[in-house]
């Protein structure tokens, strides 16, 4: 089966056996091992020296903790969407009591960063600005580093969704001056899902200790204080930490660089694999099109979901649908974490045959 | 190696098995079958009709997840603690805004139904009761069936922490009107940790409408959304679906009763056998001493942390220690999940070899 859906990705071998390994006490030494050699490993890979917490949960659960943990109800944030994922980050800190200007972009185009520049000088009062890294629902991924540049004029926190992005897409954490930067394991980082990773930088943790949302679960200082004896504060998703200790090695040899241009790569090759059978991409600009999934416009004629159904049922490929108000619209092809030409081939092979059979 | 702490518990083969497959579309058939066929065997094995739900998060997320639903800031919470984890339910009330009153039992004794009462008589105006079925801290099971007794002559909702007994230790979620019941997959469900389960009683969702506690990824409200399609709102942790899927299957199969009566056989192996190795349990009634935990006091010339290293190191048993102030001063046997009388046989000779030579 090919799952070329935006996670959860395929896992490698080698990582399927670590999730089948027996339990071990994770207030033991071995754990306390494990988290002190995976910590740093990830930390080389967000391209930080922050602080950098792995808590058990979906990546939503980690864009949930970036907020509660450096904003107060009341306070004033300028979320820049484009997409479902751009929408989920504003509603959360909505409901936890912020008040958010939200800054839409319209779907398929990128984050503008002078459009965040202009919000950001017509309201001094913002104390933080929440950006999506790689937006999944759309396939498109803003220009990181120019928005974090147009943020960082106003020293203002950055709070980043990097879920589907971080390891397959450059992130500089520190040099961009991310302020927490959250990813989830099921994307690029080719294990399954049940744990978010965030990075928290200095000026972060000074905002945590104003901050007055409620916490618990996700609280950072108290994710500080078990890191320090080797644990977290609740039982980890321990078999997931197993699988990344493998993954991440897997990356780490081919090199980020390598990572990168790997997932440029088979993007480039999607995009003209689909071009080729007469679809277009949906995003407007192809420069902004990201390289961990692309979003496809729907023919006029084309069902999605059978589509959907031709792929996985006769040439068993699996792709995702739109969510939101793009279902039945696009269609969206994964290409993250443990992906090969080989794979991309088959994919786009599977494609060609499936188009002309999903007539409405 | 014999794990033998409260959690994350030993997972019999066929479980670390299931761990290994790999990836599916969280979106999909696949897994909408899947939790289609665990929320029945969970409903069942929790004695319940209400709605069940399976979160992606440790067993604190689900008691985070319960306070949040049904409560808001400034609500009067009754909270009956007698161990660390009574003490973390009320803290994770107070963190949220909850008017707590901590009910304060002796450690090591069970939480009185009486005290309950009189707590309750007196202020009318308390909304709610946390209360912990097993404090795995102490190694102690309260009598829940007379405590929600107690609690339900007032009509008031009862929040239950029953994350180290359900599944182990008898728990009529319906009969005994129990709102939001709370369990880890990490303890009596025999499969690693990542998922935290909760039933929603009806009387908890007409407190959940009101409820005005911030809450975003534990709302039960999009759990339900999502339930209805086969799914959850956020990605979950696929892989311990699979393995709860194939050891609930394990655990129906050998009866509910059945499991229930093994844990109350080898409950009372391991204390037996502790007392004839000249230890005495830190349960102050035997009646009330846990069947999936034991606490055992330190001897006086006892040095809990050498005990625990050379049980390890030579005979490869892991037990547990004391947590908060019961560090240094007892040490615990989990016998809960996937064990057996072979097990609690060889933690017992163990622990007779180690005890002379854990001398302070």
């Amino acid at each position: 089966m090919q799952l070329r859906i935006p996670g959860p990705t395929p896992c490698p071998q080698e990582v399927l056996q670590a999730m089948s390994r027996q339990m071990i006490n994770h207030r033991g030494k071995a754990f306390g091992d494990m988290i002190n050699r995976i910590t740093p490993k990830l930390k080389n890979l967000f391209q930080t020296k922050n602080d950098l917490f792995i808590l058990t949960g979906s990546g939503t659960g980690g864009m949930e903790a970036a907020i509660v943990n450096v904003l107060s109800p009341g306070d004033k944030v300028l979320a820049a969407s484009n997409g479902v994922f751009g929408d989920r980050f504003a509603d959360i800190a909505e409901a936890y009591g912020a008040e958010v200007t939200r800054l839409k972009f319209e779907w398929g185009k990128p984050v503008d960063p002078d459009a965040v520049r202009n919000a950001l000088k017509a309201d001094s009062k913002i104390k933080a600005v929440l950006v999506t890294q790689n937006e999944t629902s759309t396939g498109v991924t803003s220009d990181l580093e120019a928005v974090s540049a147009a943020i960082n004029e106003f020293d203002k926190l950055i709070l980043v969704d990097a879920i589907s992005g971080l390891g397959c897409i450059d992130l500089k954490t520190d040099a961009w001056k991310c302020d927490v930067v959250v990813t989830g394991s099921q994307k690029g980082w080719m294990v399954p899902p049940g744990l978010a990773m965030v990075s928290v930088s200095e000026r972060a943790w000074k905002a945590h200790a104003q901050a007055k949302m409620p916490r618990y679960y996700w609280d950072f200082t108290k994710a500080k204080n078990y890191l320090e004896k080797g644990q977290t504060p609740w039982t980890p998703c321990v078999s997931v930490f197993f699988a990344l200790d493998v993954s991440l090695d897997m990356m780490l040899k081919e090199g980020l660089a390598n990572v990168f241009a790997r997932h440029a790569r088979l993007a480039d090759m999607t995009r003209s694999g689909v071009k080729s059978l007469g679809l277009s991409l949906f995003a407007a600009d192809e420069k902004y099109a990201s390289n961990t999934v692309t979003a496809v416009n729907a023919l006029p004629n084309m069902n999605v979901s059978k589509l959907q159904q031709i792929l996985r049922d006769e040439y068993k490929v699996v792709l995702a649908g739109g969510q939101g108000s793009l279902s039945g619209k696009i269609f969206r092809i994964g290409h993250l974490g443990w992906v090969t030409e080989a794979d991309i081939k088959e994919t786009l092979d599977a494609l060609g045959k499936a188009v002309p059979q999903s007539k409405s």
